[in-house]
């Protein structure tokens, strides 16, 4: 990064690739019962293998396979009733040739047999005798001691957030700590003389409630991060220069919602310019073309434009990313999409993304327009549809995939 | 619900539609900053109309619109600028005939003003006097008082988790609190001799770690409920009897994981209907059909297969519905899907929901099998395929949707 790039304008996969600062979040252990979503900052390998024993995946009899070999309805084989074992406890029997044990599901598999006959498939027509009157092989209705997982193998993959079903693995594994990544914090300020706090009861005429800041918070929840609410700022340089020094050495990520008009942004710029490096400003995005991404003392920064529909689509194709990529995570968890028809043609500028708002209803996907200043066209939407740099427009009745909000 | 259900089978169609029990879980204020995904209980209205005055939308001159008309590039209008407008405070001059005042992006419309001339189409070519090279219609470039919100319309509607954007409107409109359901508490109960905390550091053969008890608090999470871990009960009628009825009190819904085998899973149904009434027991599912729905106490419980990998399947599809219908939403939030092809042939049977987990890569959905004692069969799945209950299976080849965990 150097100076000469202060206004370099850049499209937004440019950002994606080509924005990539290399701060990550300080590696914490973090107990089992916290780790959903949460991103391994190393691989997590399995102390021991599991299940750690040989078990019976049904309910029925353990036998030597071969003492079943050739077993019909017709014809069964007869195998001595030599006892039960129970869940839990290891077997203190083991099988005789000739003979057989019952064994619930999950019950470890006991010395001299091999497989494990459904009960289905039996019949104790005589007590202490049970007959067989199907053939197993070797292995049938048993996994192996180490068939789940393999001593000294993988569990957790680092960088990969953490589901349900890897929680599950871990507890399995007896692994009741993880180091992970953690939380990034996104310090957020928001700047505007007319800005004033959400807690405000009653505004002046010009007065605006700060609406970005509480929508911020809530996609950096969304993203694994923390959110740090820094307050509100006048469009003053010095003032935002004064803030960001603060919020630098605490937070890992510094969002700042600029003002909207053009004095206002310049001077967001400048101030950025003094404390760091700007990547570039400007943005081939609609709505959010004053865009700033930059590194001030080794914390990325994203300036985004002053009003909430604009920030927010900024935030959600660049800043998300950059969130998880804070914490250790390359690829964030997948978001949910719908295929949908468009139902009008929406215009577009080759060279420039631009995100249209929809409402889908019945296969339709809506565009809701109206001044990026309005908040309602953004809680009015079920998600939005991007126009890519290359096209310039799309038409209506074509299939477009929403990417929905959740 | 009557004693005769007591073994009725169902398909999971029918137990999404009629097991529906009524409990809500209490209703809470919460502050604006912890509101993400929670549920409003009422729908929320605006105190007053939003933005609350007439707002530029422009950088520009605010202006009588009549006396830019027939204004051209070749003839402009003449306007006497009569100052300046600031940011966040109310104007304190009016736009007289003739004559206009600059205007920055968001501030208030001035008296006398019906629009905003763009800057673009402005030139200062003489100090005091704007040339003006467009004409504007009345309301151009400009947002009105409550073009956002008009006064008492529903800001946030009861029901639909709230996203980052209702946050926002939500502070724009100074509401920084709102009554929502409490997250539904989870009680999860995990059955079976063979059980072991995830914390036993060695174990002995035949012994198992509670696996599916954390994994299910990560459904619970990700549904916006709290898991209450209530710990593992012997296979024993009497002790879940115990354990159950002194949950209950404490718990929103109540998951138990029951003992696999055939004997502890009738120990399961047998507990239950001993405190409330079993709505069914066996679901048209694979893997998952020993699923037992109840309500006991006014508290819907699930009884789920003791298997892992079969309990998650059965808990993400009737479960996580029914930890957002407690807290008040009918529809959750979207899932994650992709469409790919399918890699091989799925067999089925007719009346039976498949759920087969799968890895997706290059576009293609690669089945997973593997016993359902296995968890690295789902922590290997990318998501997982449903093949309808009226199919008897899918052909390798078609698209399919892939449902993606996250």
């Amino acid at each position: 990064m150097t100076g000469r790039e202060f206004f370099t304008a850049r499209t937004v996969s440019e950002a994606l690739t080509g924005f990539r600062p290399s701060r990550r979040t300080p590696v914490e252990p973090v107990a089992l019962a916290n780790l959903w979503r949460r991103v391994p900052a190393v691989h997590v390998t399995a102390p021991d293998a599991l299940p750690g024993f040989a078990r019976s995946t049904v309910d029925g009899f353990a036998v030597r396979a071969a003492d079943t070999y050739g077993a019909s309805e017709g014809l069964p084989s007869y195998l001595e009733l030599a006892g039960a074992l129970r869940m839990g406890v290891a077997p203190t029997m083991a099988v005789p040739p000739g003979g057989c044990l019952a064994i619930p599901t999950g019950a470890a598999l006991p010395d001299g047999a091999d497989a494990v006959v459904m009960v289905e498939y039996t019949a104790e027509t005589m007590p202490g005798t049970i007959e067989v009157t199907r053939p197993v092989a070797p292995g049938a209705g048993v996994v192996a001691a180490n068939e789940d997982v393999a001593a000294g193998a993988v569990l957790v993959a680092a960088g990969r957030p953490l589901r349900a079903a890897e929680l599950g693995l871990l507890a399995a594994a007896g692994v009741t700590a993880v180091d992970v990544h953690a939380r990034p914090r996104v310090a957020i300020i928001s700047t505007g003389d007319e800005l004033v706090s959400p807690s405000t009861p009653k505004l002046a005429a010009g007065e605006v409630r700060d609406a970005t800041g509480s929508a911020l918070a809530g996609l950096v929840l969304e993203s694994g991060g923390e959110p740090l609410l820094a307050g509100i700022v006048p469009d003053d340089r010095e003032a935002l220069e004064d803030r960001l020094a603060g919020v630098l050495t605490d937070a890992d990520l510094v969002v700042v919602s600029a003002g909207s008009s053009v004095g206002a942004r310049d001077e967001t710029a400048l101030a950025v310019a003094a404390l760091g490096e700007i990547w570039c400003h400007g943005l081939a995005i609609k709505p959010g073309k004053p865009t700033l991404l930059a590194e001030c003392a080794g914390v990325p920064l994203i300036g985004l434009p002053g009003n909430p529909l604009s920030a927010l689509v900024v935030f959600r194709l660049v800043g998300v990313p950059l969130v998880w990529r804070l914490a250790g995570c390359e690829v964030p968890p997948p978001e949910p999409t719908v295929s949908a028809r468009l139902s009008r043609d929406v215009a577009s500028a080759a060279g420039r993304l631009d995100v249209v708002q929809v409402a889908v209803n019945g296969g339709l996907a809506e565009p809701l327009y109206g001044p990026s200043a309005l908040l309602s066209v953004l809680t009015r939407a079920d998600g939005y549809i991007v126009v890519p740099e290359a096209a310039t427009g799309l038409d209506g009745g074509r299939q477009v995939e929403v990417i929905l909000y959740r």
